[in-house]
């Protein structure tokens, strides 16, 4: 039975063309701080917000063509309220039409019809996939899958008390992390695209050493979206265990923020330096995973 | 040492209070459906945003003074992007001003600097407390104590399908749920108020009866925010084993949102239904606490 493939299982073919394209699967993820941002960009803008906002979408434009895929922090933006929300969705927008691969990494846990409404809120705004946090159970994930997203299950993160709960052993074996990974592999077979990828992906982060060999055998289909690289502390190089034992592009995104949004100044354009910044780091993935 | 409590300490407080001055500790959900609102919300709107934002202050309006919290559902105005969130700020606002205590019900579960910026966003809006999500760790709870706010963390929640991660058994003994519990309670013990309240809550569902009695063993201080009494099915005489065994007010906030906020219609003006409906709630609530 040959199906044509769901919305989610169509994003995941999405991933993999885009990757290919670029040929690097690295991921920017733009989480912009207002302190953090270049004069140029604090000087042309009246508020916090509007700052924010154009500094990310300089982001999307600088690093358009390099890399496949960005990841946009909801937080940075809604702290600045309706109008930090409002340059969200202008991100947004500008990452799907400059045609980079969006994920909202939003981490919504709700379940049913507030989910519903995260994913709609998602998909308004021109998002692939967003994060997804499944404390609440599987009904927390498959209102995106509903609406046609790629998802990103927050399996095991990247912080440093990231285990307390989630390596958390449990009395019929495995741990947390573990559990909801089966919940991933689960959920993701209903929704493989054409190229044998998942649209049902997992957060891991780069951090998780230990965890990830165990974490890719439970879900040898689903793409890992991985933080954790560069000022968290994780390596590329770290990235082997995370691999699909298939191969093939899109299974394994490394995200980097903060060393590719604010490199060193050359003292030219800063838009110049980040996409410089993007170019090393999806280089780096690139021979990492060749 | 009699030190001052932190600014979550003077949220449960505040909380204490509030339901002294109500006579009931129940809490009304917003969250609002555009296909549900009374025909006279929609006609005077001229977009989806407009009218539920039009619908939650007549909400807020019509149960102040008579419950003494409401949870805003997050979720239901996101949906409409920036417009929505913009809406979502005016009803926090007229629900601060009304006097009511405000809990966000956005469930984030970012970690460090995201979740400070969530903790950002809620502080914003005006809201006294917000839900959290604590899969990713304490990390993702502490930036919000550090804003100063109430939280409620999500324990155990009133969803069907909670129980496939929350009510699992560690090999060390204890299910997920009650190691969250544990963080809560540990967290909770750095904010009490002068009344001996935590400001550091839990959800906790009504449909959890058997896991109820546990958790608050566990949390003794902690003031549990109930959701899944009517259309969950959860029932308010099932509330018994969730009180606080040193009694006192703000302990225990039953909330209810479908069965106020669409009640049946007198003929009269829906804000008028609304209000009888939050009254008898309310009654139920005191009358099975007394």
């Amino acid at each position: 039975m040959n199906q044509p493939p769901t919305a989610t299982g169509a994003f995941a073919d999405r991933l993999v063309e885009a990757c290919e394209k670029c040929g690097t699967p690295a991921c920017v993820g733009i989480d912009p701080v207002l302190e953090r941002l270049p004069d140029a960009v604090r000087a042309g803008q009246n508020n916090a917000a509007a700052a924010v906002g154009a500094f990310a979408e300089g982001v999307v434009h600088a690093v358009a063509g390099i890399v496949p895929v960005v990841k946009l922090q909801s937080a940075c933006f809604e702290r600045y309220g309706s109008a930090g929300f409002a340059a969200l969705e202008r991100t947004a927008d500008a990452a799907r039409r400059a045609g980079l691969v969006v994920i909202l990494d939003a981490k919504r846990g709700d379940i049913s019809l507030s989910a519903g409404h995260y994913a709609a809120a998602a998909k308004n705004m021109g998002a692939d996939a967003a994060t997804v946090n499944a404390y609440m159970g599987r009904s927390a994930v498959e209102p995106f899958l509903e609406a046609g997203l790629g998802v990103f299950v927050l399996v095991r993160t990247s912080n440093p008390d990231a285990g307390e709960l989630q390596d958390a052993e449990f009395a019929e074996g495995g741990t947390v992390s573990e559990r909801v990974a089966g919940m991933v592999a689960e959920l993701g077979a209903e929704h493989f695209g054409e190229r044998g990828l998942s649209g049902v992906g997992a957060v891991v982060g780069a951090t998780a050493v230990e965890s990830a060999a165990v974490l890719r055998r439970q879900m040898p289909h689903a793409p890992f979206l991985v933080p954790g690289l560069g000022a968290q502390g994780g390596e590329v190089g770290s990235l082997d265990a995370m691999t699909r034992p298939e191969g093939g592009s899109g299974g394994l995104i490394p995200t980097a923020s903060r060393s590719v949004l604010y490199p060193e100044s050359s003292g030219g354009d800063w838009r110049d330096d980040v996409r410089a910044a993007a170019t090393r780091f999806g280089e780096a993935c690139a021979a990492a995973l060749a």
